[in-house]
């Protein structure tokens, strides 16, 4: 692996490299057409493959064979695949459009919608489980699953979407929309940098930098969301601007301001730079990663 | 373990054992609220734990201590539930009413339901993730989730849901109808009994010829439900009697007579137990649940 400033080249050809497995994975399967069709699909539209690009760097941190990560980085999309079908149905926040696509349901319906978001959660573990052999010990894709479990699940990012469901149109206090956001989003992002460390043999403090880490790196992904649906312009995050304050729905500029919002944006960048550097590893991608984040503008 | 003639003290025994697990795995999380009730209101909406039994009964027949299977039964059970739950939602079956009460959508709404449903599928994992030290091996464990998930997947019973949903309004060939079937219920019901033969150390060919067995039974066990929807009274069956005739759903007895159903039902109970005589196990239980299956109005 190259060592910093290269992040463009790792991040193109990790995806790359996701896709690829993302689609073998699924095409090997022998399932009804219209299922296979409704779960290709939703995994084909793309994203910034985030997720899977901190497993990636976190076993590039440690010095590690980045192909190390395949079954996990492409576990950990299809559950957050299968959670924005099932987040995109009429009965949750009922969307049409995403990432500039129809929604699942929308082309598939809704019965189809909630299969294939079943079928891609069921299919995450499989994947691990069938990979544990030979290049990764079974106690080790064992830990991967409890952890990626705990972090989906019910005290995971599924707590993050009932307390998102709970919450609406009601005013949140800071503390209420932090809970919602560590859950929902930054469960996943936090077990794709830990899946990282997991399958690098990281020390206990490493993993504890690690995971501090990505908390404050969740905390900084959804500020920026916040931020950009006041700022962005539709073409930009692919859905209409400003969708958030249509919904009366509490955010970080509402509750703290804009200018609020982008000091405590910087707050936790600055944090999770401090956890980085404690790591003694090569984090020059994770830092570009993070840098990339505060700046994103889609 | 008792021997022969004891399954109705061995199933209150066990469903006791169960439901106390089940409630132990959720009541232990820390999740909102109404996540937590809605995942455990269909828990506890009972029904007859036949998954369940199949795992304790085939640990039973290995002469193994049966409370090693909790943590595969749970797990079956929290994914029988769940698909239940999925099964029950207006885009799907539309039901109203399950074994009796309101379906779980009907009282804590859609989201929560599809939610309660995810999080009961994904902790499911996590259970087993979890069982594995220090009486089940982790290779075991690991070959457990494998199976589990082949068996709840695209290419198990979701499988069978998305063939059913394809083919409603349709008149099915006697394949099609099976194809649904084996998916949709059987392989919930063949990865019961695997379980409690990969948790007992089962040879080669006690697995095979257990599985030939769970096949059987699980078309039994379908074709006699076909049955009770036009034989049985709504007080025998929790449901409206004739609702699949009413839905236009293609049957065994719609597809083959009703004689013609029952003969296919004893055929399939004849194989069910030939292929358990062949195991050389202690198979007193199984027998009686398959008998059971055969005679069953609920």
């Amino acid at each position: 692996m190259e060592k910093g400033g290269t992040l463009e080249s790792f991040a193109a050809e990790h995806k790359k490299l996701l896709e690829t497995a993302l689609i073998n994975y699924v095409g090997k399967i022998q399932a009804p057409d219209i299922l296979k069709k409704a779960m290709v699909y939703s995994l084909e539209a793309g994203g910034k493959r985030i997720r899977p690009l901190l497993v990636f760097a976190v076993l590039s941190a440690f010095g590690k064979d980045t192909r190390l990560g395949i079954p996990a980085a492409c576990a950990i999309e299809m559950i957050h695949t299968y959670s924005l079908i099932h987040d995109d149905l009429p009965s949750m926040d009922d969307d049409d459009l995403r990432r500039g696509k129809p929604t699942n349901h929308k082309v598939f319906g809704e019965a189809n919608a909630i299969l294939a978001g079943d079928a891609l959660l069921t299919l995450s573990f499989q994947i691990i489980a069938q990979a544990a052999q030979p290049q990764v010990p079974a106690e080790t894709a064992l830990e991967l699953i409890r952890e990626l479990s705990k972090a989906a699940g019910a005290e995971g990012m599924v707590a993050g979407q009932a307390a998102d469901i709970a919450g609406e149109n009601k005013s949140l206090s800071l503390n209420e929309l932090e809970y919602i956001h560590e859950h929902k989003t930054g469960k996943l992002l936090s077990i794709s940098v830990l899946s990282g460390a997991i399958l690098s043999g990281a020390s206990y403090d490493q993993r504890r930098h690690l995971l501090q880490f990505s908390r404050d790196l969740g905390l900084a992904f959804q500020i920026r969301d916040d931020i950009l649906d006041i700022e962005g312009t539709e073409e930009m995050i692919g859905k209409p601007v400003g969708s958030d304050a249509g919904n009366d729905k509490s955010t970080y500029p509402s509750l703290l301001t804009l200018d609020g919002a982008k000091q405590k944006l910087n707050e936790h960048i600055a944090q999770a730079l401090a956890h980085l550097a404690k790591t003694n590893l090569d984090t020059g991608l994770l830092e570009e990663i993070t840098n990339l984040i505060a700046a994103r503008n889609h």
